[in-house]
């Protein structure tokens, strides 16, 4: 037995288990792989400081897939190009503390190493860096027993671009339209990316162009150094290991975030009294031995840090997502809520939530700059995938993590459990036990964070870690309580209406009335009608905007 | 930019996403450090041919759980122990192709990795092997940087056991009773495997103990060759790379189950034909280019090959597991199907469900033996958590993957879905649009595979691929009937039974009546009440049990 034993290269683990990487059926495998190349193009775009504008195109033959993404980006260091494209477990995102789309260095390798898989070709990269004269041209696979990029060709070629990578992949695959489509994908896209422009050519020729809103790109989430109250005991034993410091003080004040000398102090002090004075300002790191270093890890947790800093975290902004909410999917009523960050595990997070209520044209009803009330226009509905409910549907979720949409795995993910745990009932919608709220309408989340922790390596839904659960609520309810006041605005509006419809059918006829009584000519009576009209429309109209 | 790219050590990625291996929770991680060690030694007892004989035992120290899991196993050579516990993906599961527990050669490591996060404290193992004088220690941990063994100790010592191993972890958890307790995972476990004995003592020093109920080891799993039908084209040519073989005949022989000469002869010829005769029988694998290996490819799809063998796969079987539910899930109604096996990627596997229905003494009624209708009587009936749902409850699912228990994440797990898209109500249960069916009933299913997809690597769910959704529905439905017909037959019975009481409760006043008319002895009414009563018992009895 002993003599079977070995080593499992991980690509041969994940090429075994593809649907862990979503890799599993040909349509899903086809929206992933568009998904992981435009996520490492916007990455690199904004890392780089440059408005993304991102080219993609599907071409179908014979159920043999083309897919070809082209970004401007600062492009890739020749020496990098491979092992970036044909290596699992590479990238410059895993250790970072900051937050970006990637963060396994897996998701193009894998959608490579598929292709290779259903079709036997390697990825084709074109990149070009800014100044340099040629471009670089690379045929790369990744060699699953040993997840090494194996090179079938390379070169310097010229390409008319002066900078931006272009990915080009093979694969088996089904093109299909639909909720789990590479448009709704994009469409989601450049919901929460208002920054960004596309231009998309699916297989039937068709071109889609999803437009900027701004010109300004979000600005670059800063990296940081982890949180103590975050750290646990190996880990802590780990670094007090591996850190240049020579003495605690300085490990503590150099290696995390929020410690200044007084808090380090604090620490040291606290852990010296647990520990028989065993431990000083001056220890060095390496010999803290194992009953000192917990005695440390206690202290941490009962000393006063300040939270952990936001800047490495960058939300969409209330401001961007109403515009590109607005832009994407037209509604009667928007209201939207950035929470402030919090931290799971030491890792900062940060949640936005937004509701977007009733199809435009759906009889809501406005009051004018006159103070009359009016019915609001039907405006022009999209045909096709409506991402908003229709009346009597269950509310459809918009589900964000770093930016990115995502669209599988919905019953699994802390933004389903969070939507289904609020009771929506209070808030004027609709809602079964255990079930979505029934309303025309569209919930939007956002997590954005340094450490995303997904449900598997496909990034398709977020893990429901308790201090997630509990964000998302608490944005949801402020959101419900916004919709809640509008939802009563506009049943008093609309009984407001009701009422006036009633007062305007009847006044002519107190109008002719009063004309028989009062002996008036025919233009005492309409002046007459028209003040009554005025007073009426106004002392009712007041209060129904106020209730 | 450049320079920040590099690599990533399975471990750290593990270690960072630890909930992607069931290590998240404090409760849960120890159900799952539980788990893998149990699961390791059952396999390890299995491939040495011995009954396996289990004792757990979980200690509670202010937190920091001690966890103790010793076998009776064949042991580990001494030379291996340190990568097996110390190193993620090293094992000898993942490149058979026959089923086991373990596939991954992660899970025991991970949990020691846990343990040295939480408690700063290595693995400590104990193994000797039959007939060695002593046995070896060793203390290992994982070191994360590399995803190499780290040993911190190592001796030999004499041990009172001939042979086994003994696996000692430390960890910070939650010791907890319920439907996600060490108990709930043993107790299911007993039930999927009838030759195992498991001694546990739990952190209250309670003891449990599971007895066989069967000496018989299940039948081992051969190992079998990839069937031709599931291999995707870059395997194909991966293989083709790969092969000792000289000629493509004998690749196609050699390299495949179910492949003979007649076959690959066919193959082959129709390949060329494609191929405009480049292939022959005699080509040299390695020199087979693309165009011509996607001939081949095509040409074995096109050619009828016998379906898998499936003595790789070793179901629980249908007597074994009725003994199983039985002994530990006490039952009115027992039913138990096994699939014939399937294949789906060109993975053999096989489905086995069951239903238990009825927690006995809930009313129901039994014919005896002089074919006389009585109500069951009711039997003891163990306390806490019931594994069988109460009247009005939603059924409670038990799910097997390769004999393992699954306890987490069933909301995505291909057995739920299944039994929520079977409609139950044709076989006599209530059900709610999208719930699982109400009943005082537990559904039992098994899936056993070679290669069994779970939707993330701490196994606690398996992927729903169309094929296997398909064959448990079938297994379900099978059950399903055979359940309205027990249900169909009790109600029959139940009216039986009031239509007799009605009877009963008549004769004596017709015995009277008749003894007036006729003017009986007190003696020769008694026996004609007696004879009619053996008479209307037999005609209806025998009816009553037809229906």
């Amino acid at each position: 037995m002993a003599t079977r034993q070995r080593e499992i290269s991980v690509s041969e683990f994940f090429l075994k288990n593809r649907h862990l990487l979503g890799f599993d059926t040909p349509a899903k495998s086809l929206v992933t792989a568009v998904k992981e190349a435009v996520d490492n193009a916007l990455d690199a775009c904004e890392e780089a400081g440059i408005l993304p504008q991102i080219a993609v195109e599907v071409h179908d033959r014979y159920g043999k897939l083309r897919v070809i993404v082209e970004d401007n980006g600062p492009g890739i260091v020749e020496s990098q190009i491979a092992r970036i494209f044909g290596k699992l477990l590479y990238g410059s995102k895993f250790h970072k503390f900051s937050q970006s789309r990637g963060q396994q260095g897996m998701g193009i390798s894998a959608a490579g190493m598929y292709g290779q898989l259903t079709v036997g070709k390697p990825l084709h990269i074109v990149s070009r860096i800014k100044g340099d004269k040629l471009a670089s041209e690379i045929y790369v696979s990744v060699d699953t027993a040993k997840n090494q990029p194996d090179i079938h060709k390379k070169r310097w070629l010229k390409w008319d671009r002066s900078h931006g990578t272009r990915v080009e992949m093979e694969m088996e695959g089904h093109y299909q339209k639909g909720p789990h489509s590479i448009e709704t994908y994009l469409k989601q896209t450049a919901i929460a990316n208002p920054h960004l422009r596309i231009n998309y050519r699916n297989p039937e020729g068709e071109e889609l162009r999803f437009a900027r809103s701004t010109n300004v790109l979000p600005p670059r989430p800063r990296e940081i150094k982890p949180h103590p109250y975050g750290i646990e005991l190996g880990r802590l034993i780990q670094m007090l290991n591996n850190t240049k410091s020579r003495t605690l003080l300085r490990f503590l004040i150099d290696e995390f975030s929020r410690v200044g000398k007084k808090t380090a102090l604090e620490i040291i002090d606290c852990a010296r009294k647990q520990s028989g004075r065993r431990l000083s300002e001056r220890s060095y790191p390496r010999h803290i031995a194992h009953a000192q270093a917990t005695a440390l890890h206690k202290a941490i947790q009962h000393t006063r840090i300040l939270a952990p800093q936001t800047h490495c975290i960058v939300p969409i902004g209330e401001k961007q997502l109403l515009e590109g909410l607005s832009k994407e999917l037209p509604a009667d009523f928007y209201t939207v809520t950035t929470r402030s960050a919090a931290t799971y595990r030491g890792n900062p997070f940060q949640v936005e939530a937004a509701i977007a209520y009733g199809r435009p044209g759906d009889a809501a009803i406005e009051v004018d700059k006159s103070g009359r009330l009016r019915k609001a226009k039907a405006q022009g509905e999209g045909n096709g995938e409506h991402p908003m409910a229709q009346k009597g549907e269950l509310v459809r979720l918009l589900r964000f993590a770093n930016r990115v949409p995502l669209l599988y795995q919905q019953s699994s993910c802390a933004i389903t459990k969070a939507v289904l745990q609020i009771n929506w009932r209070p808030y004027g919608l609709h809602q079964s036990k255990g079930a979505l709220p029934i309303a025309p309408m569209t919930i939007l989340v956002h997590v954005a964070s340094v450490w995303v922790p997904y449900t598997s390596e496909s990034k398709e839904a977020i893990e429901p870690y308790p201090e997630i659960l509990k964000e998302i609520k608490l944005g949801l309810q402020q959101c419900g309580r916004r919709l809640a006041h509008y939802l009563n605005r506009q049943l008093h509006l609309r009984q407001e209406f009701d009422r006036r419809a009633y007062i305007e059918k009847y006044l002519p006829h107190i109008g002719i009335a009063l004309q028989e009584i009062l002996a008036l000519s025919n233009d005492e009576s309409d002046a007459m009608v028209r003040a009554l009209d005025r007073i009426l429309h106004k002392s009712r109209g007041v209060r129904g905007v106020v209730a």
